[in-house]
C-alpha cells in the first residue's frame, strides 16, 4: 500500500497588486514613527529580501472558502475520481472567512463544511473539519489524512489549504507587502504498489519560546483603533528560528526515508521569504556536506507572494502541469515538501512521484 | 492494545450568568420587532425547553485559550504523566480567544500553540494545532488522537475543548441565553489490555442542506452595525436534524463495538438543550425496542448551559470526580460520547471504562 497525491488543484486570485502599487502607502515604524527613507526605496529593499515583485488579491466578493473551493473542484477533476468516494475533506487556514472590508474571522460554520457544501458532495461520512497549524498547515493535513490511512478510517482525502490575507494586513506596516490570497488542494489517497508517495514526515511545533513569533497585533498607527488587530510578525526572529530549525527537520524526514541526498530532486518549500528559503536550502544541503544543486528548489514568491497554508500545493500544482518556467517532475523523483509558520511549527514529508 | 482517557480536567468558570439576569435585555424577533410577551415569561419558556437555569462566564481578562489552559493542567495532573511525554495537543473550539468587548477571532497563533506555551512544554515533537468541528469538536479531537495512535505516530495524547461563547452573543437574541463558557481536557494514551477504552466511533457531517443551520449573523437589533456578526442558528432546524439522526449514528457505533444495548451503562450527550436530548435518548432507546432506563443520560445543563466542544468533557470529568449527583461510573461499564452541531457535524465513540 502507498499513500499517493493522485489530483491537485489552485487558485490564484486574478486582481494583481504590484510593488509600485505601496508606493503610496503610508508606512510606519512599530513605534509609530515616520520611516526615514521614502516608500521607493522601502519597496526596492523588500524586494531585494523577500523577492516578491507583485502578489496577488482575491476580488472583493470572494472568501477564503470559495478559493478553496475552486482549488478543490480542480483537485477533483485531476484526479478523475467520484467526489462522493471522498472520505475527508481536511481545509487549512488561519484566519477562516474574512469578508472584504470587514474585521471578523467567520469560521461558523468551519471552512470544510463550506468548502464540502459547494462541491454539493452528499455523502454525510465524508468528515469535513478545519486545522489551524500555521502556514504548514496544508502539509499537516497530508500528514493527518495519511494517519487516517494508515489507521483504517480513510481511503481517500481531500486536503485544502486557502487563505485571504490582504484582508488582515495592516497597510502601515512594511511586512504587508509579503502577504497574498490563493489556494491549493490534493487528493491523497491509498493505492496499490509499495516504495511511491509518501515515504516518510516530520512534524513539531516550537511554542516555548517562540509561541507569539507571529501573532495578532495592533496597526504601526496608533490612530487607529486599538481593538481592531493584524497580521503582525517578529521578521528577524522568524528567520532565524527557521534557519535554525528547519534544515535539521527536513534532514531527519530524508533519512527516515531511507533516500540519500543524491536522489532528491525538487525540495518544494514554503515561499516566505526567498532570501530565507535560499539561505535554508543551502543550509540543509551543506548539512550532506553537498553543495546546492541548480534549480533544486522552484519558486513562486516573486509573482504571488506569500499566501501562507497556499504556497506549497500550489507550487506543487503548478509544476505538476508544466506552469512554473525550467520545473519539472519525473516519475520517481523524490521532492521533500517542508514548511515553516506561525505558531512556530515546521513540518516535511519526502514524496516519490 | 487499548486507547484509554487516562485523565481528566475541566475548568467551569467562576461568573454565574442566572436567567433572571436577562430579565432587563431587549429580546428582538429575529426581524427586529418586539416581543409581544414579558420577559419573564420569555425566559420561563426558554427553561422549559432547553432546562437551563444558569450558566458560566468567564471573567474579562480570561479568554478560551486560558480556560483550555487551566482543563489541560488539571488533565495532566489527573493522569499523572510527565507533560513531556505528550504527542498531540489537539485543541477544538469554534471562535478563538475572543478578548472581551472586542469583536475579532484571535486564531494567530492557534490556540493548542498558546496552551503549549502556557502549559511550558519544551519538547518540539509535541505537535499543537486546533481542530474546527462545531461542537463535536472535543469527541472528533478524541477520535483523531485515536488515529495518531493507530497509525504508529502517537502513544499520547493531551485533547483539549474550549469555548467562550459568552463573547460572540447576539443580546437581542433570546438563544444568547444558551451558551456559556467553559473547557475540558484529557489525556488520550495508548495502554496495555485488550477490550477497553475507545472500542469503535463514528463521524458524519452534514453538509448539503444542513450547512449554514448554525452561521456567524446580524444582530436581530437593526441598528447594530450590519459588519459585526453573532453565533445564531435555526433552531427549530437542527432540532429536527438532531432527532433523525444522532440517535442512528449512535446505534451504528454501539453495533460496531460490539456491545449490547443492555451494557450501556451512561450516554454522555452534548448539553445543547434538555428537550432535545431527551428526546434523542428516548429514539435512540426505541431503535433498540427497550424503554429508556433511569439514570442513563447525565446532564449539567441546568447549572451550565451550552459550552459547545467544553460539555462532553466536563460532563464526563464530573462524573469521574463524583462532582454530579447520583451519578457515579465503575469499572467496565460501557459508555456513549455523543456529539451534534454545527457543520452540521455528529461523532459518536463508545467507551468501556
Amino acid at each position: 500500500m502507498a499513500i499517493q497525491i493522485t489530483g491537485t488543484g489552485s487558485y490564484i486570485p486574478d486582481l494583481v497588486e504590484r510593488n509600485e502599487d505601496f508606493h503610496q502607502h503610508e508606512f510606519l515604524n512599530t513605534d509609530g514613527s515616520k520611516i526615514d527613507y521614502p516608500n521607493e526605496t522601502i519597496v526596492q529593499k523588500f524586494k531585494a529580501i523577500t523577492g516578491i515583485v507583485e502578489r496577488r488579491y482575491a476580488k472583493d466578493h470572494l472568501t477564503s472558502s470559495d478559493l478553496g473551493f475552486f482549488a478543490a473542484e480542480k483537485a477533483i477533476e485531476d484526479a478523475n475520481i467520484d467526489r462522493e468516494t471522498i472520505d475527508y475533506i481536511i481545509c487549512a487556514h488561519n484566519f477562516g472567512d474574512v469578508k472584504a472590508n470587514t474585521i471578523q474571522s467567520d469560521i461558523l460554520p468551519c471552512l470544510a463544511t463550506r468548502i464540502k457544501h459547494s462541491l454539493r458532495i452528499k455523502n454525510p461520512k465524508c468528515v469535513a473539519y478545519d486545522i489551524l497549524f500555521g502556514c504548514p498547515g496544508w502539509i499537516e493535513g497530508v500528514i493527518q489524512a495519511q494517519a487516517f490511512i494508515k489507521a483504517g478510517m480513510a481511503k481517500r482525502c481531500l486536503v485544502i489549504g486557502t487563505e485571504t490575507l490582504s484582508r488582515v494586513v495592516d497597510k502601515h506596516d512594511r511586512d504587508s507587502m509579503i502577504y497574498s490570497d490563493g489556494a491549493g488542494a490534493s487528493i491523497v489517497e491509498e493505492v496499490a504498489g509499495e516504495g511511491t508517495g509518501i515515504l516518510a514526515h516530520e512534524s513539531a511545533s516550537f511554542t516555548y519560546d517562540e509561541a507569539y513569533f507571529l501573532y495578532f497585533g495592533n496597526s504601526n498607527n496608533k490612530d487607529l483603533c486599538r481593538d481592531t488587530r493584524y497580521i503582525k510578525m517578529h521578521g528577524r526572529k522568524i528567520y532565524e528560528f527557521a534557519l535554525n530549525n528547519v534544515p535539521g527537520a527536513m534532514k531527519a524526514c530524508l533519512d527516515k526515508s531511507g533516500h540519500d541526498i543524491s536522489e532528491v530532486k525538487k525540495v518544494l518549500i514554503h515561499q516566505a521569504n526567498e532570501k530565507m528559503d535560499e539561505a535554508i536550502i543551502k543550509r540543509f544541503f551543506r548539512l550532506y556536506k553537498t553543495p546546492t544543486p541548480e534549480g533544486i528548489m522552484p519558486m513562486s514568491i516573486h509573482k504571488l507572494g506569500n499566501s501562507s497554508v497556499a504556497t506549497v500545493p500550489t507550487l506543487f500544482d503548478l509544476i505538476k502541469n508544466n506552469k512554473l518556467e525550467n520545473h519539472e517532475l519525473n516519475k520517481d523523483d523524490v521532492i521533500i515538501f517542508a514548511s515553516v509558520g506561525a505558531g512556530m511549527h515546521i513540518n516535511a514529508f519526502v514524496y516519490k512521484y
